[in-house]
């Protein structure tokens, strides 16, 4: 798997061919031509065509774990560049010569808008820390910043820790870069995609407003409500789901940039930590602000079990929401048939009325995914020792996955699901009037126990309620239609 | 096991020897005679001396799940004495009379006030809607309201479903009872509780400002900080702990009443369902409200989901700080031994120095449980099917198990351990000025190579960092004692 | 709630007045006499009817935690006695004075078989080795023993730590017991009640093997197999998952017992592991065996894990079996309506069709349970510390509550609704022949186009799939009546 | 994002604007020219250089879920090379004609070795069946083969349907590629690399084996043990998590092809079941069988949750071992320092001692993955409906990242960090001799008061446990050396 097989500890003071080259099976094409980087463990090949430094290139060799599907989400990247920007901002006001400040704030532009993302190999399951991927920002950020100053890479003109990664540690880095990105994608992804699929279950709820059916309570039936009552329903629940991962966010909103090593903010100056947090939100249009205890922001992630605990409460919702629309557009003709599904490729060539509800299945796999996800996430949350959690990476990837397949799933659940679904009118009709619970308005008029003799007898011998009534000679052909009326059954009496 | 074997289903107009009595193993002292209630199933038999009628009698038959200790829980019980209470209230006003709904009310007080426990056999696994519990619940107001009345058991004077189930159904009584529960255990049992270790946390993060400490990251020795600040992000994380529980109240002071079958309100009046809001709202002194959309409110508990995702939220706190105090308090020579515990009961005779961080171990139990059920809730706030969720009972007693513990825990922990906790100022000092990472103080005046060096030539020979520099001459002892004082390490510089 | 508020910690050689009484809102009747039983913490008061000693009364105030329903499970309680009478056995074989060895035996005898049950008055939230708990156990016996040999409770002459727990200590008498009450349950309960509900399941396969239906893919119409087919895959789960639970047995019946204080056997004689392991196999009719690792018997609960495992697997299944069962059985009229489920209790008197699949709900409110289970005993097995697991009463708890839950729910299920459960041959039957699939069997007659084109018409028109063919003149109706039988379509061919 | 816009639906006859290509954000390089492809649904564009036909080109415009990082596994792709491999053998077999059989044939060992993964671009978030992967599989190894026979892409020379897919149907295709791809990284990943592991941890066990260390319960000094037994412990896990996963292969290893489309195996011959299954297991070299319930197969999923199960358990276990391995080199002077870890990358510039330990960090993150991913694997696997579970690819996915996580994970754990663990003998033996329970071997000699006096004293006063029996006077010097010797109290006694 490894290009160059080389040994893992580098000795003294050896020649070029201890030099080492990462085994890793993801890079294509593969360089063929390397520079020498260096941090306090000695020299190590870097290929040329990368922006990384020696630390990343360690961390490619010690955690291959996962291959390429893991690696860091791209949110994290890009918040790092949205953090690093805007530390190099503020350092400049503490003394950052703004020379090499403008480099750094142009660099990581560039890796703020995703323009550097094949110099982020790393993947999530690295030092708990985030140290890596953190270094990784300052490595690559320095040699583009030193590249833009006209230096060559590797040349710490631009460093990665004394420049970059000025007044900063990895402890309050990771964390900040964490809150971040999962704001971002909150409010870019999740929030606006929910919001489109309430509106389209809410326009759905209006147009079946005036449909009549049988309600369903046990699985059994029940008595009636309308369809747009039922999708009024699921869009509360998506309402609700917008709310509850709203009310997360003012401690999504806290930064914990200024705490540097262990939350004291040692090595920062006095009003770092909010001049920074005012840069991102600045550079971001969230409203971030500086965590009121930078102990708990780097020791526990409190924040992210808590948010999940929303998304995992969505994904409750749409598990419920998914497996409704499936059921009731079971069939076509041995199922409940009150839902007719947009068919978006073919079932089977022989069933022509075969619409498998795909959207539904890709949307409550996606929940159940969310729920795992969510487990994940406490159990890292909860296993922080002392001054610092060390399951960041992990916290983060699974909490970013969770939003991007929230909000991705919705999009496609409403786009090729939710505003096609048409209502089977016929079907829901004939349901309804077959209902033997119907008998319940015959109460006033004939009594319970006439009333419940209607209904064992139509049940008995497979009849209509109103074939019973007639047979039992309790009411006429007349008063039969002018009682038993659905259309009166869907509310409170005056 | 049961003391009268009989066939499980009535037949038709048969003799005594069908009356049935249940299989039930928990009922001390067994009763000794019995009366005959009745249901549309028939005649049954139920003990004498207790209040229930025939409908509670089968679900005792038909569900031998668990035992005792898996009846439904007492918040639940006495919620349906509120709630049945505000019921024949507002009933009175909509027409029922007054002499039958004054009696329901001083029934559905005892109910309430705990007084009827005995009266409420049945567990929590059983139908999911839980009518039965309901059913329970009216038999036992019914006849407890007719004898108040001067009437006997059994005689339906007043009716269980027809009196003292009037204008309602399982299906919004039940959710209803979850919502007034939980509102209630949480404020009455979770949160003065995380409020008393909020304080006692935040009084000892006060009592500890000044004991300057060695951090830890990665469980590795690190830069200082006050064992105050450590508190601090412990009393930090509970005081939010107590504001993400605030935060999903709101959707818990809904209340699903006047929604009855499906959600639509069938056979009540307008207007009922505010009216029983505002009557529950009084009789708690908690701002409960009606649910603005029924339909949400029978057919999912994603507000329970939710408010599990904060409980879940202060687990993962709570095993942190848990985890925490007795990796702190671990010794007492072969450990950190930074904290001193109380001792509540003998660890061994031996060993006089053994205290057993108890409190710790009980609260980090209650946490993984707490976690547990959070998935349980999970998984039956997903599961509802149509116009009802029929995981209610469930999901009502694991949020209830979970709110139970964290609060008793809570206390217990606070009372037990955190209000004795004390520094053991001497092992601090020890191991703070053994730790070489001070060596970061004297960067400025020697220089970081120089720091450096005699940071390694310490680690290397196990030497103090001063002997370390003042072996390599690179400053004086004066100088030393000048500049590595851990107490200017502990926030931003000017 | 204490009936005597005293100070929580003794002060040196202070008065009466300073005995302490627990705290504990569970005992009824209330104690009205003490007597004094002391520990090395000193001297306190315990009811004098009850056998306890000093440190369960400690306990009891100290751990104040869930009230009585969370008292440590009584298969606890009862291996305890079990674990302790084998113990007097063999230590009397390594010198315990037979005298005192066959009195703690009997008394031990009396805790095995559950009548000394109100002596255990303490909760799962207690320390997390369980060390209260063993405590229990060796006092209630050597109060008892003395008793049965004249002795006074309260005097020692048995001694709850000399003798009754010789040669043990809580940290592998502990796990010892877990895996007793585990081993047993499961044997006694889980296992009996899975193989009633595969021999059910199983004969209703055979009952329904000639009943062609309609098959369900994606919730949607598909080919058809027999409802004998269909029963035949929840009979097949149940019994893999019978198979499931037996595959992790071994691990749970290796016995810690041997490992004393951290693994190493200390104040234990050779071959002592050896011997109990024997003696526990054959007071239980179970083969245990001594771990062959100690250090790992304590320190981790893996094997509670795995078991755990497997039941989350039943539950999965389960879970499966009851939604299928209840969606088949839905109706009476507008649901699927191929299942007609025993009807056990009164659904409403209005609605004479409607049965509530109660049984379904409460299984599959069991199967949410204990899959939040398995997560709480995930989270307690994977944080142990060093050389002991202090989640022990947790992960006991919550496995022989699922163990309890999935036998109890299983029992119930098979009595209460399969054994009952009747086809509707009518529906099934119509439903079959509605179906547009069946064109399949067209194929080789009238090739794909016409058969497709067939299905395309009949699904356009809602007529019938002959009616459509005999219009569309691609066959006769003598010809359709030969090639469409179901009856045909269930199984390779020839 | 979409190169190219058009309507989500194709109307009828309509001309060449309706084609539609997919919107997709991740081929690169993006393809300038495309062919057309056609389904029942009508033509559809795609790209000329891929081998998928319309059927994945829908799936990719339908299902915008996640990004590439979502898609569908490589064992899963390569699966179905091996599946249509044997399929297409054993169809010639039952009369595919030869040369089309072994053009398939070629071009499905293409796909089972991994050349042509980059026309696989769907993602898990799709239908629930796996379908659209099936159907992509069938129309790559179509095109390919075809192209292998001289003929064009597109042209169905060879039919994806009625040759590459004879004989089966995405509903026992699916399900037998998961258990192909699942047993195949178990064997050739997990299993190997936890095998390395529990070597590498013996070997530390048998090198460790005279160290005598202090024992920890409750994370506090207890009796000692040698580190080799401590280790003996972590290495048991391991040894188990090994049995344990291996006993859940016997219903991994039972194939559902056969079954086709609700499990009858209609469309197939007799013994097809039985002959797929041996090529496959004659393919891979494992002991793959037909399952002997093809209903079970394809309803249900509890193989796989099961084997998650394990997982599970092994997750649980490596948090164990992570944890006790980063505590136990806690330090390098504030922690427990009993154990040196390599040390492979720069921990801080400043502090040459600070090793983080990272191999832990990145393993216990896996681990709650893990934790997550069987959570959701069971919330999937309980939720089939009827004749199929339609979660299969998320189960399948959640599956295979376990396994890949914890297999690569232990490979880098013992690489990176066991292998060269190292032994403080130094602080070990200070923190041995500096405990107090040693005191415990004074029993026998002394009497349990004298030598509690002695803890008590040593406690007190900080001084050493010899200081104060010397300075009771209650043993001299040599007596004190020749009873306190841990290395006594390391097993049970002759």
């Amino acid at each position: 798997m490894a290009m160059y097989v080389a040994s893992r500890r580098l000795s003294g003071g050896s020649a070029v061919g201890v030099l080492r080259y990462a085994a890793c099976t993801f890079w294509r094409p593969y360089s063929t031509s390397f520079r020498e980087e260096r941090d306090t463990f000695g020299p190590i090949l870097v290929p040329s065509d990368k922006l990384w430094g020696a630390q990343t290139q360690r961390s490619l060799q010690n955690f291959d774990i996962g291959g390429e599907r893991e690696r860091m989400p791209e949110p994290i990247i890009r918040a790092f560049g949205v953090l690093k920007k805007c530390a190099a901002k503020v350092n400049m006001e503490y003394g950052l010569d703004p020379a090499i400040g403008k480099a750094i704030m142009q660099a990581a532009q560039e890796v703020a808008e995703g323009k550097l993302n094949d110099h982020f190999p790393l993947v999530v399951w690295q030092t708990g820390s985030g140290t890596q991927s953190n270094m990784n920002a300052n490595e690559v950020i320095a040699n583009r910043a030193a590249e833009i100053l006209g230096h060559k890479r590797g040349e710490k003109f631009v460093h990665p820790n004394d420049h970059v990664n000025r007044s900063q540690s990895s402890n309050d880095t990771f964390p900040t870069v964490m809150h971040i990105a999962a704001a971002t994608e909150v409010n870019s992804r999740l929030i606006p995609n929910l919001k489109q699929l309430h509106t389209s279950l809410n326009s759905k709820s209006i147009e079946f407003k005036d449909i009549v059916k049988i309600g369903r309570t046990h699985t059994q039936d029940a008595t009636p409500l309308t369809l747009g009552q039922e999708f009024s329903g699921y869009s509360t629940q998506v309402k609700y789901g917008i709310d509850r991962v709203l009310c997360t966010l003012p401690r999504i909103y806290q930064l914990a940039q200024g705490g540097t090593a262990v939350g004291t903010g040692l090595n920062t100056k006095k009003g770092f930590d909010v001049k920074i947090a005012a840069a991102v939100a600045d550079e971001t249009n969230l409203p971030f602000v500086t965590a009121e205890n930078k102990f708990e922001a780097l020791a526990a992630h409190d924040a992210f079990v808590e948010s999940s605990g929303a998304l995992n409460t969505i994904a409750a919702s749409l598990m419920k929401i998914g497996n409704d629309i499936r059921l009731l557009g079971s069939g076509p003709r041995c199922g409940l048939g009150e839902l007719i599904l947009p068919e978006n490729e073919p079932g089977s060539s022989i069933m022509p009325g075969k619409v498998n509800p795909t959207q539904c299945e890709a949307l409550t796999m996606v929940c159940a995914q969310v729920m795992g996800n969510h487990v994940a996430i406490t159990v890292g949350g909860s296993n922080g020792h002392f001054e610092l959690n060390v399951f960041k990476p992990m916290i983060a990837n699974a909490l970013l996955h969770s939003v991007r397949l929230l909000g991705d799933a919705s999009a496609s659940f409403e786009k090729n699901c939710v505003r096609g679904i048409q209502a089977n009118r016929e079907r829901i009709s004939k349901l309804l009037h077959e209902s033997l619970m119907l008998v319940t308005s015959l109460n006033p008029k004939i009594g319970y126990d006439n009333a419940a003799a209607v209904a064992k007898k139509a049940h008995k011998e497979g009849s209509t309620l109103k074939e019973a009534a007639l047979k039992l000679g309790v009411l006429t052909h007349e008063e039969f239609d002018t009682l038993v009326v659905p259309e009166k059954m869907l509310g409170p009496s005056d």
